[in-house]
């Protein structure tokens, strides 16, 4: 049986003979590969394969042309310029800063990135030292502390706030946005002078933005979902802010992409990945997939690998409507430290994983550390040892090999593991693409705000009460949203707000918190 | 039954009425609770409860005096002296940066306090901003490439090493130790002046730090693991040297530590915790435990109770030498963010998990959005919203409120969880306090170490050679360790090194690499 493909060119190499499975057991899926395969032709071919959104998926095809583009050269003169000063802040300071504001698919891969490529003090190294590309910030939540930590590191007059969003009405991109712009519009500076953005064209975001007259408005199609976002223009743009040589990430990304293109499972690496995924846990995701890279660059790749492969896979139908409840668990962050975190559960607790490495070859610098023995072979024998350790016991483990962390290393992966991801989908008949769960979650979301809507339009006929949430619940006719209401004027109370009435003290007497509406 | 167990005094709130879990189910376990809490006082007493490695358990109670003790005062005595510039680096200079040498349960507590309480940017605020404490780096791995990127950041003549080491041999500690001592030989500067250390009295650190003269050695005592440790001497020295108020919180712990004394589990919420965790996964870990804190600051709060609990918890015996294969996975990062990354499985696909959200009330800043609501009420909504949308479909989650985000309430977070998974550990009758597991890793990476010097004594009798690595095994004689002796020289030929005589090409005509030993 194949155990290991290795690419010379590259120094790519995928090992899967830990994982103890029988020729016979791949053997026995080989229609099954067959057909997914044809599937897999029909996503570059152009189909429709997201079918619950009735859209194409152009990830694996937009990239082929992508850095011959013009919109690739808009992008990198748009950085250009701001690098060199061309294009300035709106009272004509040097643009030093960039705010990336983006939540999931359009944050997780720039992070992932710009940690690998440039590493974790980035923001530290002199202008000189980044050759002028820019510090990188992230808002990537809705969270007041993100933003005020944002603004305790940047100046507002030399920062670009590039926000992304394919929908453009993602609410949390959108209230850092609206955040932003009332910080500028505070300090009377031109907000239109700070601000990029990425969206699909005819997005409220586009129609907005361009009205404002923003730096520049770069669009992103539609057949590109998040997740598979970050060799399109979402992962270009940040990436070349920060100097990363995004061309060659896509390269990469390219080169895997051909080689992955191969229908024999024994030859083609993302299929390999995906068999092995499949027969681990019975094709219904039975072991966690615990990925755990040799390298602090490559510390988020776990994270990042979280989204891809859970929103993708975790689906309640199958594409015949069937309910499958079929789902992926991914989690991991780092080797060796992992070894001194959680693997005492890994080789003696339960068997209900199997563990990925990501091994890196080429050494940052060289420590000698005894006896012609460096660092780096020691990070080496303690992935080695692990692998032993865990397969002795039982457990499953894949190694991968690069030579060293760099875009296009980095861009191999990403698309390695973008068709595993698809291609396991075909295995399990499900539509990788969709994620029809999420709306559950907007839908109740939008009620709670609709409550705070209420509860705001109510707090004045409460005015002079006192009372437990339930009872001022009651006295305001929401007694059968009792529970949110409290944690709605809970919320009120504890922040110090303009025209907010709402406090509270906590009764001994009454075991609760007594809430008062001024 | 009880749902909900609130603090007035503090504003922390644990709210488990969304584990949809039954007053009956909770009563047949009385009398397991107990005897777990007797075991809980044994603990407290003194008892050696750590049975396999003959010792007591002392971070419950160690705590309770430790700000008050003499080793407290020194640690704020050295920090202060560091700050106000009465110690300088050897060459004169003020002391700005720390880089904290130590992996596992030396790191991670330290780097949940910097990053909770002084956020993702601190390293970047000026001295002023800092009030004059230190700039916090970690080297908590063996990678050359963290080595490399602290070093990128810090100037070594302004730098102090704080290296932490319960047992003074943990390798990778060992190794960076060894790193930096050469590069301040290099610079021809005096590591001592430069160097200080936390280990337990009589370890070879201790005495080798002393006998070198270091600043400082500060002891640690033998009865608290690695992974309780954050509340002892390791989590206090590197929370003061970045200003953060241990005192705080120790008393966030303590006053934590008072509450979950009490034997009544409906009253007790580290009792209800875990209780929530053996009725949910049938006291065998058969669901995994989702940590979503709705705060950017909370973010390593999941990668820090993953170690806590899974290390704990994660057991092949239990205390009567039964296999039970015990485990409890542990992940997550940080809402709404997760949202949008793997909400989607969690609603629709496997509902093999409980989620555990973490509130913080307060607001960092009033960010109006819109018609009287704010940024935090989005977040607020976010969650309310997330967690109606999975207890609708049948999922269980537990909700946990703060008021904010600070050294106290951290302190009472930490000390929830240490409580949780001693009575857990209890409750399914493992050892909370070993870790035999990561021996037969430790034994299995020497042998490679082992290996990596056989290979380097068999390189000149090589020379010469050419050939795969398994021919080249079989040359050296160690044919029946091919896989590994190729992982070596694979490193090798990919390093460039001083002596180092082997290198490789691809060879596709042999289908593999062909390795030559100069």
């Amino acid at each position: 049986m194949i155990k290991k493909l290795t690419d010379g060119k590259t120094g790519f190499s995928l090992n899967v003979s830990g994982m103890n499975i029988q020729d016979s057991e791949l053997d026995a899926l080989n229609a099954k590969f067959a057909a997914a395969h044809e599937e897999m032709k029909k996503i570059e071919a152009g189909e429709v394969k997201n079918i619950d959104e009735q859209r194409q998926v152009t990830h694996f095809t937009d990239r082929i042309t992508y850095t011959t583009s013009e919109l690739f050269k808009q992008v990198e003169t748009f950085v250009e310029d701001i690098r060199t000063g061309k294009v300035l802040g709106s009272t004509g300071k040097k643009i030093e800063f960039a705010v990336i504001n983006g939540i999931g698919g359009s944050a997780l891969g720039p992070q992932l990135a710009n940690f690998a490529v440039n590493g974790p003090y980035w923001n530290e190294l002199s202008s000189e030292k980044r050759n002028g590309y820019l510090k990188i910030y992230f808002t990537d939540n809705t969270d007041t502390a993100g933003v005020a930590d944002v603004l305790s590191a940047i100046d507002l007059e030399a920062s670009l706030i590039l926000s992304i969003s394919k929908s453009g009405g993602t609410q949390e991109t959108k209230n850092n946005l609206t955040a932003f712009e009332a910080l500028y519009r505070e300090m009377d500076l031109d907000f239109a002078k700070h601000a990029c953005a990425i969206t699909m064209e005819g997005s409220k975001l586009d129609e907005y933005s361009k009205a404002a007259g923003w730096l520049k408005v770069f669009p992103m199609p539609e057949s590109i979902g998040g997740r598979t976002s970050e060799t399109s223009i979402v992962g270009h743009l940040p990436a070349a802010l920060a100097g990363i040589d995004f061309k060659a990430m896509l390269d990469g990304a390219c080169y895997m992409d051909e080689w992955t293109r191969n229908s024999d499972v024994s030859e083609n690496p993302s299929y390999l990945l995906a068999s092995m995924w499949y027969i681990a846990g019975n094709g219904k995701g039975e072991k966690n997939m615990i990925i755990v890279p040799y390298s602090d660059r490559l510390v988020l790749m776990s994270r990042y690998l979280q989204q891809l492969v859970m929103e993708s896979i975790g689906k309640e139908f199958d594409r015949d409507g069937n309910p499958v409840h079929q789902g992926l668990n991914v989690f991991g962050n780092k080797g060796g430290t992992d070894a001194h975190a959680f693997i005492q559960q890994l080789n003696d607790g339960k068997n209900d994983f199997f563990i990925t490495f990501i091994e890196v070859l080429k050494d940052a610098m060289d420590i000698p550390i005894e006896d012609g023995i460096y660092m780096g072979d020691y990070l080496h024998g303690f992935e080695g040892g692990l692998a032993t350790a865990l397969m002795n016991k039982g457990r499953q483990v894949i190694k991968m090999e690069i030579d060293e962390v760099n875009a296009f290393n980095l861009g191999m992966i990403i698309a390695l593991y973008e068709r595993s991801v698809a291609f396991y989908a075909e295995l399990i008949n499900v539509n990788a693409f969709h994620q029809p769960g999420v709306e559950a979650y907007k839908k109740a979301s939008k009620e709670i705000i609709d409550l705070l809507h209420s509860v705001i339009a109510k707090l004045p006929e409460l005015s002079g009460s006192e009372g437990t949430a339930a009872e001022l619940a009651e006295k305001a006719g929401l007694q059968d949203k009792a529970e949110d209401f409290e944690g709605i004027i809970a919320k009120f109370a504890e922040n110090i707000r303009e025209n907010n009435p709402v406090s509270r003290e906590w009764s001994e007497k009454a075991n609760s918190y007594i809430y008062k509406i001024a």
